[in-house]
């Protein structure tokens, strides 16, 4: 049996006790899949003595990361402390300095640092993998990079935020509103005390974001990421989108378009409004799921736990066998250099169909003014719903579907009725996701 | 720039000028990502005079496979013949024998030869792949060899032949019978000519068996698939399941189970009722769907295209990356020698509900005599419907749902009933899939 592959384990949350409870559990197996042994040698953590319910009693303990990284009996470093900077960061770098490899489930850091660390690593020739940063447990991004590599790929997109999709299935399942769903949810354990990152849609933006540098061979752009969270969207929206044929779901995506051979991207978090026979409908709960649109495979779909202890500590291990077994190539799928700057598409100019849904003062002549801003701006509607009173008192809610067309008009009507007396509350626009 | 990877492409048909296709229209990016140029060098099929809609003239047209095997300039064969034995199997083990990487989409070949090709392989440090083998562009292999790689799974199964898929979906959306829709699904040219193979579930137990060995770490036995086609689904069957809540779909399912250490394999193909809630009765037309649940991951879907041009080269040219690439990891995961010889279990054993349809004449004392002999058998039935005629005159179609059970016990009933004269044809028994 060849040499084992020597892990240093950095941040025993819960994702760090899922590594270890793993590598216990299925060792034989993880060992004949990567032809030798996988060992946890050292292990650090802010906090030595909480007890995590797993024995670290066989591996060193190291207060100091930096010098974790530079052992000279470890071969890869996982990183699990979390942050796109601070620790995380420091020690990456630190691990990949010292010619070590680098696991991390870190998203933020993948999406903000990714690009600088992966020329790290291919200046010291050490792997640099980060599976567990996007989608939990699901191989997509071994799926995209490996998977669907022989294609040109044109539309990345999913459910990527296992909390907002609990919250969004919940509501439509109970009927409840944002609110009291985040506190289930809460709860339940399925979103964070202070739940920003999530709701607000900047975790899926981080995801997207890696994805979409991953399937189009772009740099990452996460700051181009138009990011929305799921905080407006009403149990009125759910039901309504409902009787649609819709259900509301937050959407990761990345479009490449490519108008004369100059390409361009839009990079997207919104809730959306997805057809009920569409793959994503069907998701529900914390799962995610991912679709990559190829020109030769047409549409995959990946779908599994997209968080958890087990699911995401799966995906960390997956890495560490590929390292063991030699697959070290370069995590973006191509080198740094060879990824294209793309430049981010002009959001006005997409084609599609809108839902917008207006909370308005229930007096006469509301209405008229909708829609002769929908006119003044050239949106056509499709069906235009006004439901009764909501339980706010004098508010009552207007929806409307649009007929494909520009984005650009739908932001010009909004805009013409900025300031109006009539709304309550800015008004929600969700794009109807094309099956 | 790295050598080319030079390839020589046996067997002209769909997949084939897919693949070269793909390798024109794609050939920057694949480059990108393989690290290195892939060139097909040398090309062979029975007919070279036929038009295939691609400009072969680039390649050396070879005629005698055996030599293309062995030509200097090849280092990877690409076996798109077909067959389980005959021309293909020749080819394959020529090409191993001569150090050659071998890729093929040959499941039949795989299902009955893959161990020992491995082997060769393995003997000759030449790389063997066969992606497109299963489920068509789906990076299905990939995604239970390294993907889930850090799991135990304990059960895969999945929507694999994509005409029974077809067929089943359109009967449910038309109400027409078998017969009518293998016609229309032959007219679109999702069914071949003599269908044999896919509608009796042959090609789905070739994948199934496949799946089993690299995800259990299981040698292959393809012979120990139990296989029912879905020639005696009839149309009533469909709605009778959908009043229930179910969709009916050819599942292709392997099972683990681990009783005080002993590990047994049940291998299955079989129509079965899938509750509406699943991802799998979800997926219709010819889309293939595979379901494994890790012990760690838990339940991971890859969906997609289960066939076709695009979708099979695509998977076709993700091998070709992986060799490109170095990646040269064993077929089924770990070495043939590290396989298990996996016992096969008793399916009586399975715990479980069956939906049962009887055909019967229409006299007094019939479901007397039905329900007499699943007492006897120790069924319990959890719910009974008698169908008023069916269209072919004096047959009345009586179907139940029974409780969890051992099938020991429902196959114990269905013998009792053997012989019956009140029985106009055998009875239908389907599974449900649990959720």
């Amino acid at each position: 049996m060849a040499e084992p592959l020597r892990v240093a384990l950095a941040g025993l949350g819960t994702v760090g006790t899922g590594v270890i409870r793993l590598l216990e559990t299925n060792r034989a197996m993880v060992e004949g899949r990567a032809g030798r042994p996988i060992e946890i040698v050292a292990v650090s953590a802010r906090d030595r003595a909480r007890d995590r319910g797993v024995d670290l009693s066989s591996y060193a303990w190291v207060d100091d990361m930096q010098a974790m990284a530079e052992r000279g009996d470890v071969n890869v470093v996982v990183e699990l402390v979390g942050g796109a900077d601070g620790p995380a960061l420091t020690l990456a770098r630190a691990a990949l300095d010292a010619g070590k490899g680098l696991i991390t489930a870190n998203k933020a850091m993948v999406a903000h640092h990714g690009l600088a660390l992966a020329e790290l690593a291919a200046l010291h020739s050490a792997p640099f993998k980060f599976e567990a940063a996007v989608a939990g447990g699901i191989p997509v991004v071994k799926g995209i990079r490996e998977g669907a590599a022989a294609n040109a790929l044109d539309r990345i997109y999913g459910i990527l935020n296992g909390t907002c999709n609990y919250i969004l299935s919940e509501m439509e399942r109970t009927g409840a509103d944002f609110d009291d769903m985040l506190r289930s949810a809460q709860e339940k354990g399925y979103a964070e005390a202070d739940p920003t990152f999530d709701v607000e849609g900047v975790d899926a933006a981080h995801k997207i974001a890696i994805l979409a540098a991953i399937g189009f061979g772009a740099r990452i752009d996460f700051e181009a990421v138009e990011t929305t969270g799921i905080g407006e969207v009403r149990a009125a929206d759910i039901t309504q989108a409902k009787t649609l044929g819709y259900v509301v779901r937050l959407v990761g995506a990345a479009h490449l378009e490519d108008v004369g051979g100059r390409r361009s991207m839009l990079q997207r978090v919104r809730p959306c409004l997805v057809p009920l026979g569409h793959p994503l409908a069907a998701v529900k709960g914390p799962t995610n799921a991912v679709v990559a649109e190829g020109n030769f495979s047409g549409r995959l779909l990946f779908q599994g736990a997209g968080a958890g202890e087990g699911p995401t500590a799966s995906a960390v291990v997956a890495d560490l066998i590929d390292i063991a077994r030699g697959d070290l190539g370069p995590p973006f799928s191509v080198s740094v250099d060879a990824l294209e700057t793309i430049m981010q598409a002009d959001p006005g100019e997409r084609q599609g169909r809108d839902y917008i849904r207006f909370s308005v003062n229930d007096r006469p002549g509301v209405l008229a003014e909708i829609t002769a801003a929908m006119r003044d701006a050239g949106v056509s509607i499709e069906s235009l719903i006004q439901h009764g009173r909501d339980h706010d008192g004098g508010e009552v809610l207007v929806a409307m579907v649009t007929h494909d067309g520009p984005e650009r008009c739908v932001t010009k009507a909004i805009d013409l009725l900025d300031g109006s007396p009539s709304l309550t509350a800015p008004p929600l626009v969700m794009p109807i996701l094309k099956d």
